[in-house]
């Protein structure tokens, strides 16, 4: 979810920009993770423990048209690692129904270790959660992630389709 | 969750009786569901529509020390399908890390479809849930699925313990 539908990163920037009088931009975060660069390190996590944070993303540019190009060939779930935040289950859920409301509810996942889905494939920003997944993993760029080679990787949605539509 | 860790039921049918003057037991409930013999009908499903519901179940008897002892020589995932009830999240979030600390967060899952999950059993009441699942369904009995035969049962969590630790 976060990082491959929905844009997090960009409001994380500006809010820690705003509130630290910092001028990060995606260019410094190559191959880093925001709490890397922050001033205030992992404190910079704050921000997922607003319950709103997640309400309001820029939804990934293409995704939803994608993922319905997608679902007419596969069945698509969407699966997100809410445990890690349990105060951002509301406004997750109301931002998929709202946004993505061509999944049906039950194909949605809260989950934390991504090695319980059953799935064929895993498109994720984060290369951890290739880990215990059986399936095969596909690394969605992200600047922190621009340097992983051991993964395919997409770097757009229209990528994701040419692979699975192409 | 419900059904085989938490004990929705009697909640259920306690609030019920109370607000609809009725008398029933879980001996009327033997192969139906509380929705079949409500007087309300489906009604009667709108108190899981109240955020607290889930909050205060009683623990199922025994599935805290089991469960325990199971993790000693299993990985241990708590999945519900808490997509049906959106309203339910941060209680059951909440009645989980009270009563089974044990399960760490990343090994929640909030789902639907339970074909989802990546596990070798799914111990569940409802049977529906293992149509999609690939490993074994193992159904937890409880009034509404006593005359089911086609699953493995378990009466309580003594033949759960003594299922994969006997």
């Amino acid at each position: 979810m976060d990082g491959v539908i929905a844009d997090h990163l960009n409001k994380h920037l500006t809010l820690y920009n705003r509130d630290y009088e910092d001028q990060l931009t995606f260019a410094d975060l190559q191959g880093k993770k925001l709490r890397e660069m922050a001033k205030c390190g992992i404190a910079v996590q704050k921000y997922y423990q607003d319950p709103t944070f997640f309400r309001d993303l820029v939804v990934m540019e293409g995704s939803q048209s994608v993922v319905k190009q997608l679902q007419e060939n596969y069945e698509i779930f969407i699966a997100t690692a809410a445990m890690e935040f349990p105060l951002s289950f509301q406004a997750k859920y109301e931002w998929l129904t709202e946004h993505f409301d061509s999944i049906p509810k039950s194909n949605i996942v809260f989950c934390g270790d991504k090695g319980i889905l059953h799935a064929d494939y895993l498109i994720d920003d984060n290369s951890y959660n290739f880990k215990n997944f059986k399936g095969k993993g596909i690394l969605f760029t992200s600047p922190h992630n621009v340097y992983e080679t051991e993964y395919a990787r997409v770097n757009n949605w229209q990528e994701v389709a040419a692979m699975f539509l192409g």
